[in-house]
């Protein structure tokens, strides 16, 4: 099975735990490396985080469940790459 | 024959299977070292994927393949580069 | 647990005392490389202050305890990175 | 006689052959190394295509002799970059 | 102590002495490696500089002493880095 | 005398002979290392090229006989580079 | 005294002598290690010329004397830098 290089999630979830616990426990998982969240909308109980990870090999179930135990949810997989490196959209006249 | 180094397609495909299965799937296709698939619009039943492959020697019937297996169409070939090394489209006064 | 690698602090503070003093007090805390503090508003009493800190292992309960020691109060905290090395947020076609 | 390192072609063409097959044949022209094909505008019979190419030496008149056996035509050659190496028109306080 | 080591602050001057000698001044204060004077703003008797100051370690009283010496005064220091290294303000989210 | 390192020209000139012919010979001249020829706009007779050329010590006198002999025509010199090194112009916040 | 590593200047010259011939004379000034010109604006008579300059150590009045020698005018000196290495202003979220 190809490896998963990195993951870019839309989630929702509530103001505790915070952002920093959430990183701690997602960036210790194996086969992750680096974890960033960032807040991009917040509400009077919820906040809206896009969670970027990088690794080398990441376990979508163990980072949902991670994500689902801290009271939060996934809105969508936005962006997905896996194999030997990572690489960005190439940017075409299309765009 | 030259060898295909990176290949740009836009796709519509149901959810499932996931955009994480359908890029580990993809990236373990002989030639191709990474795999990138970015959403950009979704439907209630479908949604749009941009796919951007990059590898030593991309073998775009496989690539189908594997993309129509899982239930995806491919609207356009966006973005082709062949050759020894990958190159951008050079940004011209014309753009 | 995991390491805090990187922290962007949104905090109102009194002009007094100044953020170069803030800065150098953040900078020496165990674990801390960089503090940089960026100011994108001052009113006639207090001054709205960014906070970007990298390091090895930053403690946000110490990064709070000397923003409020200085006077300052941290409104949100916008974006934390996690793990073995420092990632941005994957610039997504969602963006 | 000067190198030709990069050429830059607005081109039109029927969708078959694909730019994948235009891409593959032009790639392994001698003095060629890499091949990018972008399409900007997709019509019911015919496609686009900005064509850029770079390599040691380039022959247009063999570049022109493939495009055109593929059923192509070339409307404009935006860019040309002759000499020892490629470089970029440089941007200006004109631009 | 920690090490102040990038200062931007935005100051008013007199057109005499020019921002050459200042600048010529302000890079031989003790631990002070670089100084940036950008002219934003001319008016008939007084000019608006930004002024970047990096080094290894940064006296602002004596940054500030230099500035009044020749006429000019701080209205409000925009940035502050101080620690190990050099880093810009992460841009966020909510930037 | 200081040596050219960086000639930036807009110029007007026939459609026959092409760009392509047009950077071949500009490139053979002694103390040329690169020409990159640009077309921004194509009337029915003729064309407007800007022309880049970078090299070791450009001479502007061959540089125009080698135009006008292909019957172009030098409109302005928009940017000239002289020295050791070539340097863009400095982006300031007068720009 | 400080060195001067970086000035630019605003000008106003007749169109003879050109920038060619002044991009070459400045160059070859004590302390200088390249210059670049660029024209932002011509009239009949006149043009308004950007100078970049950057060198070691350089001596304004020796740049003065070569502008005005060449029937040049220094509008205004819009950014200087000085010390040991080069830098830009820090773009701040003031700006």
């Amino acid at each position: 099975m190809g490896r998963i290089r990195r993951l870019v999630l839309d989630t929702l979830k509530p103001h505790e735990p915070s952002i920093i616990a959430m990183a701690e426990e997602l960036s210790v998982l194996e086969g992750i490396s680096a974890v960033n969240i960032s807040i991009y909308e917040i509400d009077r109980k919820v906040e809206n985080a896009k969670i970027t990870i990088e690794g080398e090999s990441i376990s979508y179930p163990l980072v949902l469940e991670v994500i689902e135990e801290m009271g939060g949810a996934v809105h969508s997989i936005d962006e997905v790459v896996a194999g030997k490196k990572i690489i960005d959209d190439a940017v075409t006249l299309q765009d």
